[in-house]
């Protein structure tokens, strides 16, 4: 036995993703419980050259849905940034975790030396299909999730990390 | 083909501890730079009750060893947490990946079904070795990595998402 590259991937998007999303819950009833503007929190930035609170959401998103599908070879659906709201950003990850639930384990096993070209700004950067998923789908995807985290506990959100990690 | 307990373990803690070192280089000559105590930063929270920038570096280190010493099945070397300086972290760092580095693929696969228990606070939580990898000991991993450097770049150090991720 071994480690497929869905069980790599699919399941654990998802699963954090979801967990993401109750993430999102807990902010927006601190915000109404607060009397904040939620739109305070989804704008808000670490630090001023940082991407907001929105944009790492849809950035986590587009990594996974990215990751699956560059994986199972279909095209990667398009999905435009547009959210502002808490509601706006649930609704972008369950559309998310929607996509990633249409790929069967079998479009995606076997793809660990699959050819995986990256356009990463101006420049294009080749993988193999198990390096692009360890080494660079994974930790960008975390990177995205765990800076909102910090985003919202940086803000007094009450959370803590079994809230991020769930249940494996 | 897929991916082996060790592939999907070991090179990766590895790969993410060094680009974490390199952080740390980073920090400290921006500290040079601007006449900041260095100790600022590395107790530095992002909020009163988390944790401060010695325990993300110190607790990342913990859980990489962590996982690759139990699905290897030896002991978990003990590495206090006294560590207040950059240097003291780096040497931290090094020590961890200088065990890791004592771990050969064979000792690592086929641990994908091995029982392992984790010690969480008061409760034990039994996992699979598949799954306390991929769904706690990475997850959990990269969020003290990606908070350390939030904690950076919150404080103005000029870092960028590549130097996280690295080459994979």
């Amino acid at each position: 036995m071994t480690i497929s590259m869905y069980q790599a991937s699919a399941p654990r998007f998802v699963n954090i993703l979801n967990n993401l999303s109750a993430l999102l819950d807990k902010a927006q009833a601190h915000c109404e419980a607060k009397k904040i503007d939620p739109l305070v929190l989804t704008s808000y930035r670490l630090y001023p050259d940082m991407l907001p609170f929105t944009r790492q959401i849809t950035i986590a998103c587009d990594n996974a849905k990215g990751a699956v599908a560059r994986l199972a070879g279909v095209e990667v659906p398009k999905h435009e940034d547009v959210e502002k709201t808490f509601e706006e950003l649930k609704a972008r990850i369950a559309k998310t975790v929607q996509f990633i639930n249409t790929i069967k384990p079998a479009q995606i096993d076997g793809s660990e030396e699959k050819d995986i070209v990256l356009k990463l700004r101006a420049r294009e950067v080749p993988y193999k299909g198990m390096q692009y998923l360890l080494g660079f789908a994974h930790p960008n995807f975390y990177f995205h999730v765990v800076t909102a985290y910090n985003i919202l506990r940086h803000n007094g959100v009450e959370l803590g990390k079994a809230d991020y990690i769930g249940t494996p």
